[in-house]
């Protein structure tokens, strides 16, 4: 399966497993994810490259796809998530270079080129 | 292979290798390990959704497998494991989730609802 | 200054200024952060035990003070602190010594025995 | 002495120091650094408000000191930066109020107002 | 396949891929990586038990594989290995455990007795 | 008061503090820390300095100048403490910078020249 699908397919079962338990605190949380990234002084396009550079220096794999299909709806380029990759490695080191292969991958498959 | 049964058998295997080139530093720390969830001033429960939450927002599948099935032993309820989960998506927020994910997978395996 | 009153006052004066800017998105976190620790299936006294032990292995001094502030208030004893700082130090392992050294000064001061 | 003042001489000298022992490797990774923030596919403001969020969700108060001073320089708004605050907050939860806390004191002098 | 060739050969395929786009920010950072292990004051093979041990405690399995692959070269005997596990262990605690097994399971792949 | 001082001052008093609580965790895991740097198949310098580059990676102020105070008495040379700064530097990127700085200040003082 592709790294997209198989992303994305598990994130919405188990995002509805999770609902389904109806804890309060994780389902307002989960809301209040979604309104950070709206337009505001900063627009959703930078907001989703902040969310993006924070899951690199984070090293949570799973989150920068998320950011990373995000970005590709938002019409980012190549070189753009190139410069966040740069700023993620620079602050945070080699420890990111694994994390760098994995995004890069998923970007690829994302904009047509399965690598 | 059931997400419980391949986690506790590589821990198994691996643990034994481990232990089996001699190191006295790591088989003390590992002895040590097992006699912080005794019981005293806080009971073993207690002890054990401590090491949960700060499993969990260490960001450690593993570990949090593993306290998930120390909490499973000992009646946890799925709405205490809840509140732990809660715990750690406020505290360490939006990274945790795909932590959180996995571990209500490895959960509803524990009580016999494999997702 | 005493420790504690330091830490509150800072605390007070800064949060102010920060809810005085009106961002949503922080109001509510903050918000939500006050009903985790809300009794539930866990005892109110449980979770700020876990609030407790995720602050100290993310090696955050404020959130240790903050959290054995709410500990001291709940009665929580001396043995009880020391088994969270116990699993803090081993799940953790020795990097968080200088904060346990913090956080037992502060909980001298909190239980009237400033060190 | 001002905040603001504090950090920058120390900050200087403290470069000065390092740099004197001719390590080629810190000297090259920090003149790297340098470049990472230049005008490319993104521009430098966003770069360093790239730099801001993930000094933030690591929790380096020095870190972001630095590139609150950078954000000011270039016209960077107060409804800006707490929307940078707002994304760290989410993204790595309430382990980033007490940094968030002292960003905004070092913002508040940054913009003539001390607190 | 092995665990050594797999993760040599999605290394190898995915660094190609990343300069290929010509971020020289990511292409100068990856090169200073390499004179950062050359012989200086400290030899080559206390580099790389540094670069060792530093990849355990941020817990980053791919770099530990990495600088286990540099070790062996080096002829680094298992129980110089097990020491660098050893203090990886107790400054970071009984998180860093799984990460240990999946360490020891590469290294005996390296040394010829894969687990 | 110097920086050295200072620092073993309130290290020893707070140490004194909490082994006098008795908790016995905490102090066996304490008396293992000892026994990890203890000559073996590495000597105790190249432990110390692993401990070090641990240190900073992890971003610990007071395990930096715990593990410099090491290095001194074994008389590691500045340039050595550099070559092991810039393994730290690379690793983990330009977040540690503000750690070198006053890890800087700190083997200044050490080696008699208190910047």
């Amino acid at each position: 399966m592709s790294l997209v699908k198989e992303f994305n397919d598990y994130r919405s079962k188990m995002n509805d497993l999770i609902l389904s338990k109806d804890n309060l605190v994780i389902k307002r949380l989960w809301n209040l994810d979604t309104n950070t990234y709206a337009e505001g002084a900063l627009t959703t396009k930078t907001k989703e490259l902040l969310g993006l550079v924070a899951s690199m220096v984070l090293r949570c794999d799973d989150c920068i796809k998320y950011h990373l299909g995000k970005a590709h709806e938002l019409n980012v380029t190549t070189a753009e998530v190139y410069e966040v990759f740069a700023v993620a490695n620079i602050v945070v080191g080699t420890i990111v270079i694994p994390h760098t292969r994995r995004a890069a991958a998923y970007w690829e498959e994302l904009v047509g080129k399965p690598a």
